[in-house]
């Protein structure tokens, strides 16, 4: 047994001292069994939680990096921790963010028939004149398609018509859309908004432009309107829109990403770090995406500290921001850990961030050493369902601090209808459950505690 | 066996020849049973039908009473089946219908927090002065509740925040909650959009006011809104609403019922009409409330003459005008054949006004013995699950001629989405599958032909 396998026996012994020990594939019975219950009844029994969640987003239902509503949600909460006088060193971290404004906008189609085409710019794109752009549409299906149709893109709007595989591959054209469109000449781009279902309902998004590409603005129209206007090209109609946007990036503005801490009662100095982003795009009420992950994160540090759990090491709530159009919340919380030489003392990163549904488990991602570990605090987790840990996975907040070799991992719901809502007017509170919060809340309890109170860190590569 | 049950047995005779006269229960082997196999599949292989449909609503998507785009619309189906020659008579028949329109229109929350309100007035709404109406809000969850908070309601917009039960119970609050706030003074009223599940959806749809009742504005928004104002109020916070509109009530305008027919071989004056409704709301494409159940009645036209099928009665096919909002088409319907002498010979009503999903069967509304036959018509449709016929059923568009006694009876389909969509801007062309369309198509076939050319008419009363 190499020293590597040693240290994740003491792990797993500490979790399960007789039947890990045996070797036995016995009901699990470690030290954590008891604690783990308790932490999910209690988190099972809230009301508070859900309810201050719903409170908070129906107050500050927009949170876009750079706007007001973003800071004034940002000293609700840190009033709300200072009145709860729970958690330990309470306090902000400055970032400078960017700051894009959609403006008024509208996309109107002209021919061949005048008719309102609900939209939303996407994050980062340029405006048009005041006037609008009007164009002829050019339908493609691909950025191939768009290609092989170089010529005719000259002086349109491209409409990528993409239905929705997998949020990764089908977001490619959000995210590039604009700059492949102007290397062809085209004067705006459009895209079927990224989601697999819609009831006329757009989805914004960051984007981005390429030094020596022409910025053109860049929009999402609905899957309704997208469909719509490759039946009419199919059928050979000569389409026409115009296009207002008031869109533009102003100077970098100020925000802050908020830490709290329960502090290690043995190693204070070594750190598990939950959480998830506070920022909002400027559209719903950012429910799920992400003050359901944020919320529920501190809600597990809640349940901790107000049962009496001391754990070992600290653990640590961020609530990042900036997430969705910059991610300058994590690359500055990566800067100042890697200054302060708490980077090295990071046993482990959780993140929320693909809503608070019916929690499913992790994703993990770090040493094969590690990921027994987890799987066996996951075990603790069967109760509710939520035990089960997947290779991979982690969250855009924690990247950073991961790509220094921290061990993360994020909390897996059940995602059928997270795109549905995500980055639309339609992701409210209503559409989440008190139940569900409460289980994703014990599932990061549990995992962040029984990380930072097991008598061995988990080991990273 | 009385006389009654004597016709009966001939009209199940002309069906189950053999088997129903020896009284076994044995698979349908009856005249019809190849006819509507030939029917399901040339139903089944079309393509036209649903191409047909869509291309319609993509160029005619708003077709309210009194609207262009409705008369435009009427004329492209006129000069549609006039290109195909099959049916007989192609006609129309004039109507005066109400001409509401709905201009601009906003809804915003002044307090506790600036919010646009997505809404959409509701048919046959008074305007608001231009400057809007701003007034405190009471949200109220049902007609006795506002009774016992009367004295609230004075000067303010009362909202009704009503979760939706089903489409008669829910609907009453659309239809009245003006007249019934305007008793108790308020200045203006808003409902929770009547439907089960909304992404920001606000439906629209026809209310009233009653005479000696101030007029007041009334307009639908989205579940999502209406909790969280009924939270807010909960929470104790003031609500603060700026409701402008600009719908007005024009001087009624023209419209038309189109009709077409199969002219009977033996006994051409008697009828079976069979159709739908051609206008819809000025939201969405109406494909589903009810192109799709206009376009579905006119494919099983299409469908009989294409297989060369000569029915002994008439087989008439009625697009019917003004249904959503004065059921013009359908009295002015009523009053003609009254007047004309055909009343008495309509043997049967059909009606697809519930969308164009994947058919179950049919509700019928007529005599017992008329209930059996259509009955034994339906095990026809087994094949494709579409057979059920259940007591009680019709359409608005038949209503009136129901009345004065004629069968009726009305296609059930798989519901679960449909109001989901129903007078919503989500009601729209790809929410529909071709395959569902033309099961629709090959059940509304089977039934009216079946009903047309049997020996025995369907008993009245």
């Amino acid at each position: 047994m190499n020293i590597v396998y040693k240290t994740l026996w003491i792990a797993l012994l500490t979790i399960f001292p007789v039947t890990a020990a045996v070797g036995q594939s016995t009901a699990l019975t470690g030290d954590y069994r008891d604690t783990a219950q308790k932490i999910i009844a209690k988190a099972q029994n809230d009301k508070e939680g859900f309810e201050r969640l719903t409170e908070f987003v129906d107050a500050y239902p927009h949170r876009l990096s750079g706007s007001e509503s973003l800071e004034a949600s940002i000293d609700w909460i840190i009033r709300q921790m200072e009145k709860d006088g729970e958690l330990n060193d309470v306090r902000t971290q400055k970032v400078m963010v960017p700051h894009w404004v959609r403006g008024k906008e509208s996309a109107t189609l002209i021919a061949p028939l005048n008719s309102n085409l609900p939209m939303l710019g996407l994050g980062g794109s340029v405006g048009t004149p005041k006037e609008g752009i009007e164009a002829e549409v050019l339908v493609v299906d691909s950025f191939d398609d768009l290609n092989q149709k170089s010529e005719q893109a000259k002086g349109k709007i491209v409409l990528y018509n993409i239905p929705f595989t997998s949020y990764g591959q089908t977001v490619r054209y959000r995210i590039d859309g604009a700059v492949e469109a102007a290397k062809h000449g085209a004067v705006a781009s459009l895209i079927r908004s990224v989601t697999p279902y819609s009831m006329i309902t757009p989805h914004t998004g960051t984007s981005r432009y390429q030094e020596g590409v022409k910025k053109i603005p860049h929009a999402a129209i609905t899957i309704e309107h997208a469909k719509m206007l490759q039946r009419m090209q199919d059928r050979g109609e000569e389409l026409l829109i115009n296009l207002k946007m008031e869109a533009e990036t102003l100077p970098d503005a100020q925000s802050r990403n908020i830490i709290a801490e329960i502090k290690g009662s043995v190693k204070p100095e070594e750190i598990v770090v939950i959480g998830g982003h506070i920022d909002a795009w400027d559209v719903g009420q950012g429910a799920m995406d992400d003050a359901g992950g944020c919320f529920a994160a501190w809600q597990a540090l809640r349940i901790i500290k107000e049962l009496g759990l001391k754990p070992r090491r600290t653990i640590r709530l961020v609530m990042w921001t900036n997430e969705e159009n910059g991610l300058q919340g994590a690359t500055e919380y990566k800067n100042m850990v890697q200054k302060n030489g708490e980077l090295e003392n990071h046993v482990l990163a959780i993140e929320s961030d693909s809503g608070v549904f019916d929690p499913k488990g992790f994703g993990f991602t770090g040493s094969d050493e590690a990921y027994k570990m987890v799987q066996a605090i996951g075990k603790l987790l069967n109760p509710i369902k939520a035990g089960t840990i997947n290779r991979g996975g982690g969250g855009a907040d924690i990247g950073p601090i991961m790509r220094e070799g921290v061990p993360g991992m994020g909390l897996n719901v059940d995602s059928s209808r997270y795109f549905w809502y995500h980055h639309s007017a339609a992701d409210t509170i209503d559409k989440l459950k008190e139940s569900e919060f409460n289980n994703c809340a014990a599932a990061m309890a549990v995992m962040a505690y029984v990380a930072a109170d097991m008598e061995q860190a988990l080991p990273r590569n």
